[in-house]
């Protein structure tokens, strides 16, 4: 077979990994060379094989392997023995991701960068607006000294690796370039890096100056955007967030912007490099969190083909993270990163997902570890990385947390099996056995619409109905009440083309571009079923007038009076739950519009429903909720009922509400997964619904953090 | 026996209820008689009664009996029937604790203020510095407006109360002034209240001139400590944190001591008043969380004997919480909570313990709220009120979280009995049947300083090792430690008297008073073991140099050098974690100190101990760590057996870290409690040592969030 297909890992358009020419799960485990005893590789690997795994990742320090500037060390050692450790992956059948930096983090000190670096070229780290250091170990990514370090680094290492890949019938089949872009900076201040020198600041012809000469052309019109008076683009300097009104958020927006733009140049580069030093495989790289996501768009756009993006799910590292366990908070963070992944055109994929955990406290419990996995698997991810699978003592005391690596993983740093091996075996046979989840893609009930930039405005939103508001509805309010209502939710670009087969909805904010409006007023004509909250755009995203959406349904722009508690009514409910008063009413509904919900108090109208030619509906929901009662699922229930939904349409639904379910299918083939993600125990019915048949799961008893799978065959498709 | 001694709820100086003249645990439940439908007002109160309950508490709502103002309604509806609720409650002889207001917040439209003060005398809401409004519910409490309403309402409501009060033979047994005093302050605005009316702010002779004048005397002292120019104390006015420097430290700091003192001022006008119209019970009040206990030390003082101060032990509201069920981190609120409680002198009560949720998601499961209720008994809780026992609808649309005030309670809003009742019958036969540990007090093995400034300064910290990193390495730090380690800590007031029969550990500012510096000089040389960490204090609180404490000891002032990740050594330890390299050393240890750790990079020492004539015994300890690595608990396990504290001589231990214990012991009888707070099972051995005495339980199991409470008899206690 090899001989015939292709060696390696691929994927496709689809969202789908290709194995060694199949469509398959990618199952990744981390496992340090560095770490883990040389004399123990061969075992532990071989631990990973019989887990049912089929790569395994590594770092491949910058300062375990260029301890002093110049001098490459790579074979003196056993810890240093990378290409011994590559020979071996090659002949255990393995394949292997190296992840060589600059960057690596993985609690070693200084992140993996040298000591000699941060120490004797202070001028390459990271500043505050203020021009201040902001962490000893956050580097400014385009300073020329710190290129000039990390290109000798790639120079010494990326030809070794290159020898081993794919292509040269070696291990590796897959590279990641540094290591969670950017965290590093927005971790330790709240202004990014504003490094003078590397990001050109007050200099003439400077990349910042520039950035902005090319999005104002002349400093009138950023004076005029500022309210500023600035004499030439090089006095401008960037400022510390929040934002305090709308002139505040637009600097610091074009800071934001010009920010990513040069971590995707750094990107560029570092690929660059890559492909220059003969690493022929597909580059990858790892996403911090869910919510970060996409602030890799401009990385995405520059990398283009042969780049893949993933996410690093993790639900706690240590006290300072908000749950001990996943949680359906957790769920639903997975759900969105897996969306946006699959939206990017990647495979979603998961490159930390935890194996365990760099601390002893909170600790981490295999039945929650198990529920963790089960649970992205129903929520999208297609290949994952446990980090980590075997750890062992950190080298030469480059450990920043403890003389071992231990993370609490499923082979102890000292070798011994874990109760986790077994979760994770288990699950993988589950994968294996259930190897068309890769090509399958979830049931949805309708579409909830996506704004990318609105998901990563949170820098420099402002008061008001902004973008950060509309995505915090999204996810709070729109998504949280549809898990906990079962009504399945799939999330739609709305840059991209709006399909009219489903309702979709969608969290209005208050500056939104003319042309998403006019698509918007388009969708509507063309027949589909649009449910808007909390508001109505006023402006386009300059702050010009433009209501091109409130002009066409007819409707004044809902306002918010804080000064009057309301009471509201809808429908057969009264005393509409809304915490923090966020209700946005008009004094009527538009001409031709049915009137839903109202305030009694002052007989506005905060929801409507109007019908257009050609079957298009707009249904208008003046609620910014989050949600925590019931009856936020039933005001949903009724609005999509409205779009053509009705409850007993949805394509799997629990009756118990804390018990979230969701269907996956591909084909003739589909699975039902249970999650219940308490620390309680939790009964439900589950009832599937495929095409005209309709099956029940009757008095389900899940166990805390347990997710249950249910196959959903053909037969009982037909029954 | 009711007629041989006083009716009543009483207390004594050893923090244990006295109710009916037994010593007694209180268990109160809230019960709404204006949500509650009035016909089954009975059925629900025997459900309480009948639940083991001796008291209920509710609220008597100022918007909802003065609707227009100078209207007052009592009893022309069911809702408003107050005297007719309070008879029933004496003649099925239950006590009854009011909380009149003038706020009772409790999901009520204007947080249970009238609608017609809110919006017709806008000038009593709170401010931030610019003279914005911070919330449309938060008033300035001394606002000479909002006092006349108040006074009136009081006027109105309290000679009624009076009526009903045990010493005329009525229900009444305690009344709680106002709810959860300066949460609506610092929950809207970083920057408590500044309505310059209210707070005489550029007022000549204004309070808070005048507050500054008593401080400073002179502008010109005043001036120095600020470095600022002003020309008077009018000028001076307040600023948001956060501290950028000292001086805006101790700026914030006045206006932080000043706010309280204006919030006592508050509750001694309040509780004058509920005196001056008859009311002769105790008076009590609830801080809004365990974070919040300490601001109410002017209060305490002001309001002196017959006041009670307890505070609210939720674990989770909404999803803005951090967790979904009680945790290993909410007990140890509940600790320093019920230990802050033990210290100002009262019998730790949970005013606001959960008896269900404002929010159906995240759900709250009956087996999490036991496990939240043992745990809080486990750590010191001598009396609770759940909130709530039972609701009902809203009367008059008054609800702001929808028609129904159900909160997921024992006894629905309508009136179905629900799984968690049988939950807190049982934990109430439970609590009836050792009723001794209304007396009993937690064993400890070692003291924790409280500094009571540092629970209360993050407001106005600034950078080093302010009071605020004190507070936080004494929870996240020491406490953790402890409790994974299985020793049990007990807080000492630094302000008290120190014993010296056990290690005291304490977390240490850069800027301690000279006096509490002496007083621990002192308490070395009565034979104290003292545990220093990480730092010691090299000025006084007010910055100017004073280095009593480190004379003493014969040390530098430790310092925290960032620009080189260290490599500590300890005892047999390699490698210790510290994590954000908060590791602070000394270039050699005192004279005559014995070193126990240092930086095997630079040689530095950050850690040593050092005796003294009379058996004292200092430790310094350079780490301000966060728990979070099984070695932090190796360390303490050092330190403390280096002051005779062994792990062997630990009054109670567990063979899992993940399992908290805790022995609470009254006299001859004692009891352990085993905790599980996590969503996974767990398995454990425990070791109970009481004098020389030692008992195993071997193998344990414990389920997801389940505490075992262990009865340790005599006869256990001689085996």
């Amino acid at each position: 077979m090899e001989n015939q297909v292709q060696r390696g890992i691929r994927w496709d358009a689809a969202g789908a990994y290709w194995i060694n020419g199949e469509k398959k799960l990618l199952c990744c485990g981390e496992f340090h060379y560095f770490r883990v005893p040389r004399q123990d590789w061969e075992r532990r690997l071989l631990l990973w094989k019989k887990a049912g795994g089929n790569c395994i990742a590594t770092y491949v320090p910058w300062e375990l392997h260029e301890p002093q500037e110049g001098s490459f060390a790579f074979s003196d050692c056993p810890a240093r023995d990378l290409e011994g450790f590559l020979q071996l992956c090659r002949r255990l059948d393995l394949f292997v991701l190296v992840r060589p930096g600059p960057y690596q983090y993985s609690e070693m000190k200084y992140s993996g960068l040298p000591e000699w670096l941060v120490t004797e070229y202070p001028q390459i780290l990271a500043r505050n607006p203020e021009g201040e250091i902001v962490n000893e170990i956050s580097v400014s990514y385009l300073h020329p000294v710190f290129l000039e370090k990390a290109r000798r680094w790639y120079e010494a290492v990326i030809p070794i690796l290159a020898r081993y890949t794919v292509d040269h019938d070696g291990p590796i089949a897959m590279v990641q370039f540094d290591n969670e872009l950017m965290g590093i900076h927005y971790w330790f201040t709240d202004a990014y890096d504003c490094n003078r020198q590397a990001m050109g600041i007050g200099e003439p012809g400077g990349a910042w100056p520039s950035f902005l000469r090319e999005r104002y052309d002349t400093i009138g019109s950023l004076n005029a955007a500022y309210e500023s008076g600035y004499g030439s683009f090089e006095e401008v300097f960037p400022i510390h967030p929040p934002a305090r009104c709308a002139t505040q958020s637009r600097r610091l927006k074009d800071y934001q912007d010009f920010y990513f733009s040069a971590a995707a140049r750094y990107a560029q580069i570092l690929c660059g490099w890559l492909r220059e030093l003969g690493m022929q495989v597909p580059i990858v790289h790892n996403s911090p969190n869910p919510n970060a996501n996409s602030t890799f768009l401009e990385i995405r756009d520059a990398l283009g083909e042969g780049f893949l993006l993933g996410s690093d799910h993790y639900y706690n590292l240590n006290i300072g993270w908000e749950q001990n366990n996943p949680t359906p908070q957790y769920a639903l963070r997975c759900f969105y990163s897996n969306e946006m992944l699959r939206l990017m055109g990647y495979p979603p994929t998961v490159f930390e997902l935890p194996g365990g955990s760099p601390s002893e406290f909170p600790p981490i419990a295999p039945g929650d570890l198990k529920a963790a996995y089960y649970a992205n698997t129903a929520l999208g991810m297609k290949g994952h990385n446990y980090y980590i699978f075997t750890g062992g003592e950190n080298p030469f005391h480059l450990g920043s947390n403890g003389r071992y690596y231990d993370f609490c993983a499923p082979v102890s740093a000292a070798g011994e099996v874990r109760p986790s091996y077994e979760i994770i075996r288990e699950y993988h046979a589950f994968l294996h056995e259930n190897e068309w989840l890769a090509g399958a893609g979830m049931e949805a009930d309708f579409y909830v619409g996506l704004d990318w930039e609105s998901t990563r405005s949170s820098f420099y939103s402002a008061s008001g109905v902004s973008r950060a508001k509309a995505w915090e509805l999204t996810r709070n309010g729109i998504l949280l009440t549809a898990f906990g209502t079962s009504y399945s939710p799939q999330l739609v670009e709305l840059s991209g083309e709006l399909p009219t087969d489903k309702p979709l909805m969608l969290a209005v904010f208050s500056g939104m571009e003319r042309s998403l409006q006019e698509k918007l007023v388009a969708f509507l004509k063309a027949g589909g079923k649009l449910v808007l909250a909390p508001t109505l755009p006023q402006t386009d995203e300059t702050g010009a007038p433009c209501t091109v959406l409130a002009d066409f349904l007819g409707s004044k722009i809902p306002t918010n009076d804080r000064r009057y508690a309301p009471v509201l009514m809808m429908d057969a409910m009264q005393d509409i739950p809304c915490s923090k008063s966020r209700v946005y009413t008009v004094e009527e509904a538009p001409l031709g519009a049915r009137t839903i919900g109202w305030d009694e108090k002052n007989g506005g109208v905060f929801c409507w429903e109007k019908a257009f030619p050609g079957g298009g509906k707009a249904v208008f929901l003046g609620l910014d909720w989050e949600y925590c009662k019931l009856e936020h699922g039933e005001i949903l229930t009724g609005l999509l009922s409205r779009c053509g939904k009705p409850a007993a349409s949805r394509c799997i639904s629990t009756s118990n509400p804390s018990v979230w379910a969701v269907l996956r299918r591909d084909g003739e083939k589909a699975m039902a997964f249970v999650l219940n993600l308490y620390s309680a125990p939790n009964e439900t019915d589950v009832t599937i619904t495929v095409g005209a048949n309709t099956r029940t799961f009757s008095g389900l008893k899940l166990q805390p953090m347990e997710v249950l799978c249910l196959p959903v065959t053909l037969a009982d498709q037909d029954a």
